[in-house]
């Protein structure tokens, strides 16, 4: 069966406030220059912008605000009128409420309305999901330009006003590895100059009899008072897996594609921190392709990176290039990817 | 664009513990005869199944639980093995965890793997919208045997077990209103001696400027302490709305399938209560129609409830019969239906 082509037409973004570096987050929890020192050499970070006001402990941004923006942006670049989307799929393991999803928060402030709205819950490789249904379903001739939505607001999770001082290294390390931000794309049937085609794109669970290596709770009126930890991270497992499911991820790409490793001109990696990134990436093994990460600039905000990369990539990509995004999700061991093409 | 042929194979459900009528519930929060009358008589939903119990305050089923339930009792009714299924679709709105996804979690129960797993973020359209992706992903030719699943555990917010007696009318109205549950169905791209045909499936946001009719929230650990309510319901508008609404929705299943409403020979309805229900079955009036309703006995249980309807109806379902169902969410004003007919 052939399937119609599918273009990724532009990307946005959104970050809340000013980057916070190192340096401002080891005064803020008067945390010793031995700290930093770790911080930058073991999580090599160097900023994240954060929906939660350091000083106040207000939460300024809601990922509806933050998706709202990211998708006026990504509109306005593929110069698409919203009254021209006709679906809307969204990824995101933080959304603001359990009803209504976001994704409708989000459609409805910018006037998207009759039209399907999907809220896929996953981490890291939410953004992924839902290039590939939407993706899909544009494929299958039902929809013909999607608004592509990802991103994750930890807020909620992270008591930095009330708590100060008091927090158990666990959580710093989260506080230092993760920031918040929004990120979306426009994706249609019908290529635009400065469009990319999507060759491929899958999502696969891989995660058999193991467990998981990244879990967050979310806690309801019943355990008020009970709860003690947002979640766990196995640290050391997914710096042990995630560096090989990714390298699988790029060699069935480019079994798919039937490229070369010397045809990959751009590959976007996983985006866990600088450290993680760079271990990856050494991994994969791409010399001759040119690695377009963010997550030092802005943390690890989940389902917001692939669209920070995919902003920066078709910024860069010329007629005839190809590029590889990853995503890894050490959640339930989830693999991700997908592979763009410029048309000559 | 022709579009290949989806079925509805087979469905599944599971329900935790007894059922728990309204003199029981009566009795456990210390509530007068009046009292029982007013639930008998204005909500009309003479059981549910609780995930909490009762007498104790504790937990006996999570979502993964009962999703693994109703998934293996699908699967042992289409006859269809956990190899074959290649895609897994969820929708639901009190997922287990924020990550790992719950449909990471049963899929890894069922032994599924190396498949995309996708999680709906949805209220009472949930379920209509796994549908709709797995019956879509289906029809473009790159799966061919779905497992959808579908369902809710209010558990979280439920905090039966220590605010004994203490609930406010609200919360109690959703306590007699809302059940537990889960429910699944196996969607292929080859019929069986069982299958119906999937004729139509769509869902549409429709709530532009319109505030949302329920909300529900979600506590982080920042929360502790501050969470004084889970949630709201502007029940007044959803009564006015959802009839409205349903009837729509049938319409415009008509429209697409292009059956009079004499040739409808089932009707699966919203299951908000038992009188709700009646209030939209008269709305909607396809008097030749069988109901095919469940909200009596098993409780608003969300994202479970379509797939009770579908195994009741694929018990019935003669050669050349056609069923329509409709949903409707009111946390952001979703309209959502199918049309499934048997072959002769």
């Amino acid at each position: 069966m052939s399937t119609p082509a599918v273009h990724v037409l532009a990307a946005g973004t959104a970050l809340p406030g000013p980057p916070i570096d190192n340096a401002t987050l080891a005064r803020r929890f008067g945390m010793s220059a031995v700290w930093r020192q770790w911080v930058d050499s073991f999580i090599a970070t160097d900023s994240r912008h954060l929906a939660t006001n350091l000083d106040t402990g207000e939460v300024d941004y809601s990922l509806t605000d933050l998706g709202e923006l990211a998708a006026r942006r990504a509109l306005a670049s593929a110069a698409v009128a919203a009254e021209q989307v006709d679906l809307v799929v969204m990824g995101t393991a933080t959304p603001d409420m359990l009803m209504p999803a976001t994704v409708n928060l989000i459609a409805d402030r910018l006037g998207i309305d009759g039209v399907p709205t999907y809220q896929l819950q996953s981490g890291c490789a939410g953004a992924v999901q839902a290039l590939d249904v939407a993706s899909q379903l544009i494929a299958g001739g039902r929809h013909r330009t999607a608004l592509v939505i990802g991103g994750d607001v930890g807020a909620k999770h992270h008591d930095l006003g009330t708590e100060l001082g008091s927090l158990s290294p666990e959580e710093l390390v989260n506080v230092v590895l993760f920031g918040d931000g929004a990120g979306a794309a426009v994706v249609g049937a019908e290529p635009t100059v400065g469009s990319a085609e999507v060759r491929s794109v899958f999502v696969r669970l891989t995660g058999l009899d193991r467990p998981p290596g990244q879990v967050i709770e979310w806690f309801g009126l019943a355990d008020r008072g009970r709860a003690r930890s947002a979640g766990s991270e196995d640290y050391r497992m997914i710096e042990d897996s995630v560096p090989v499911m990714a390298a699988e991820v790029l060699q069935e790409l480019l079994d798919v594609t039937g490229w070369l490793e010397s045809d990959v001109d751009y590959l976007l990696p996983p985006q866990l921190s600088g450290r993680m990134t760079a271990k990856i990436v050494d991994r994969m093994a791409v010399p001759g392709a040119e690695e377009i990460t963010c997550v030092r600039e802005v943390g690890n905000n989940g389902n917001a990176l692939v669209f920070f990369q995919l902003e920066r990539l078709l910024a860069r990509m010329r007629p005839g290039q190809h590029a590889i995004g990853v995503a890894v999700e050490s959640s339930k061991w989830i693999k991700a990817g997908f592979a763009l093409e410029k048309a000559c």
